[in-house]
């Protein structure tokens, strides 16, 4: 296989197959050949695993088993993610590349073998599906040291064509309800692989979180004839004090029931459903308030914050009248050697309680010296 | 203030005044006159803290930010937490105790001043209200070093009903909604006091998760005429493989669909809505298999584990009927040096991923030798 595809921005993604039959793609910029070979050893890939209903909340949990043995915190000579260069076969064959996407090594979510479908939710008797969906990786960079906010706005450009293009790519497939694009960042909340990069996790079922912003956008719009979302974002502008940053394009904020002590939504001016939505000139303006979030959010105690920043997204398939694409960045750093943990009320309640105020943490945001 | 009350099984409680005007509630089988007097001096109690409305989903979010300074991982000798002895005026003004229960010196919830309600949920616009409810803090015993596993079968027993007694009287609370006992243990999930404690809030909302709950239940119950728990553990005992510990009263399992490497959930055999409505005989066989279950989970890799052990109970004034008492344990020990994180899928999503089958975990805990 290989396939070269021309996308906007000058963006060129050509596709290899690797040893064991994943895909790698690279996204480039500068008309590279990607001709090298996956020179490792075959091997099998993991089975797909199963997805178990929680009935005491109607959630599916993916049981993916054969995650338990994957590597962890390799250091920087053995890391996967690096380009291959002299004697370490890693996950990237070429020995440089700007952005890369390919097929996770350890999917919790695998693409399903033949017709497959959710089972309908109904309580304890029927609660097994199996964990049909799609897991990949994408890098943002090939030196292995840099972080998001270390990118240069052209490359960021990239990594925004890449998200566009997965999303479309994979909301083709019948299987796929939803699609998450993220980047955890930082040991504090578990990274395992310290290379800069993220994850998409395309979902065969609605995500709990996002069927539940959906229930509150359906019962917001039949109560007032109003898009949610649109009303949160209008009285962000109105309040004015909670915002971090803002383009002709993008409005960056911390939201007003924030509930991590630093968290940052990013959101388009002009409301869009999902990533393939966004027009020319709010991808042009992306990677500046992009650069801006994440060098304040370092900026702050001067250190690397850790982080997981997920783009929301409208499901594929419902709700695209109702939810909006939104870039949320959350951080458990309180202070310098301090983590907000979920413990008692967070996790067993699901009732968050938040040590700052929204209102704090935004200053703090804005009072930054980039 | 000092006030005498007789609760079964012996327990004798004794109410005395703190310093700052709180409540401290001692819980003695021995007939000790509870005397001591709180010598610090006066200090003024923190305000109410805001309840904001996250209007994407719905959910109050407790604003607590007064609790920022509280105290972090104090040395032994400074332990608050600790009986008084000598120079040092704890937070328990007698010099041994049984089982405490005391106002929390810095709660996320407080009772609100005069009159107070809720406000209902309509989206961005009505949002605010005050953080109203309660949070109490539990010593399970004066000795510093313990675990809830080293206590004697007695003392479970007495802190049992200390836990009885507190749902009972927050309960009558008008502004009260939902009682959630629960301990946090391990430095890994965050806990700032290794003195072996617990926690109770008192709610003046329906937590997230319980909401959740309520509505699952309630779509069971109309479309099958059944009580979802209870379902649920029959199913638990018919599937018998994920059975952990079970006696005349109670019954520990690891769900079929856990969404911790470690999670256990412990449930009366006959049915209860909380704690207040437990049987004699109930109260007298939870001990043992209180026991059980956390030498069982510490035995797993012979090491601390770090847990959130919560009570779920059926709210104060819904869904009594629907809801049923039950203790979920969860670990997010998956190995010893590995923990799970909630990352990407997990904390942006709520899309929960298990790298261990439930079978797997039940089988290492059975197999613990104790």
């Amino acid at each position: 296989m290989s396939e070269s595809k021309k996308l906007t921005a000058g963006v060129i993604r050509n596709d290899r197959l690797m040893a064991d039959g994943r895909v790698i793609r690279y996204y480039d910029t500068a008309g590279q050949a990607r001709k090298a070979l996956d020179a490792r050893p075959q091997e099998d890939q993991p089975g797909i695993g199963e997805l178990r209903l929680d009935p005491l909340v109607n959630e599916w949990i993916a049981m993916a088993a054969h995650r338990q043995g994957r590597i962890f915190l390799p250091p920087k000579e053995l890391c996967p993610l690096c380009p291959t260069t002299g004697e370490l076969l890693t996950e990237i064959p070429e020995s440089d590349f700007e952005v890369v996407v390919f097929d996770n090594r350890s999917p919790s979510l695998r693409p399903p073998v033949g017709d497959w479908a959710l089972p309908d939710i109904v309580g304890p008797d029927t609660d097994l599906g199996s964990a049909a969906g799609k897991c990949e990786v994408i890098c943002f960079t090939a030196e292995h040291g840099n972080a998001f906010k270390d990118l240069t706005a052209q490359r960021i450009r990239v990594l925004l064509e890449a998200w566009i293009d997965r999303t479309a790519e994979l909301s083709k497939e019948s299987f796929i309800q939803h699609i998450a694009p993220f980047e955890n960042r930082g040991e504090e909340i578990g990274v395992t692989l310290s290379h800069p990069h993220g994850q998409i996790y395309a979902y065969s079922y609605l995500p709990p979180r996002v069927e539940k912003m959906l229930a509150a956008a359906t019962q917001y719009k039949k109560e007032t004839g109003k898009v949610l979302f649109d009303q949160i974002v209008a009285r962000e502008l109105l309040d004015e004090e909670r915002i971090v940053a803002r383009n002709d394009r993008w409005i960056a904020y911390v939201p007003y029931a924030a509930r991590y002590p630093f968290e940052i939504h990013v959101t388009p001016l002009y409301p869009v459903a999902d990533l393939t939505e966004l027009t020319d000139l709010d991808r042009a303006a992306f990677p500046e308030i992009a650069l801006e979030v994440t060098r304040r959010l370092d900026g702050v105690f001067g250190i690397e914050m850790a982080y997981i920043a997920a783009w929301h997204q409208a499901p594929v398939r419902v709700g695209r009248d109702l939810l909006r694409l939104h870039w949320q960045i959350t951080s458990v750093r309180r202070a310098p050697g301090k983590l907000k943990y979920l413990a008692g009320s967070e996790s067993a309640m699901g009732a968050f309680i938040m040590d700052m105020r929204p209102e704090q943490s935004a200053a703090q945001l804005r009072e930054v010296v980039l």
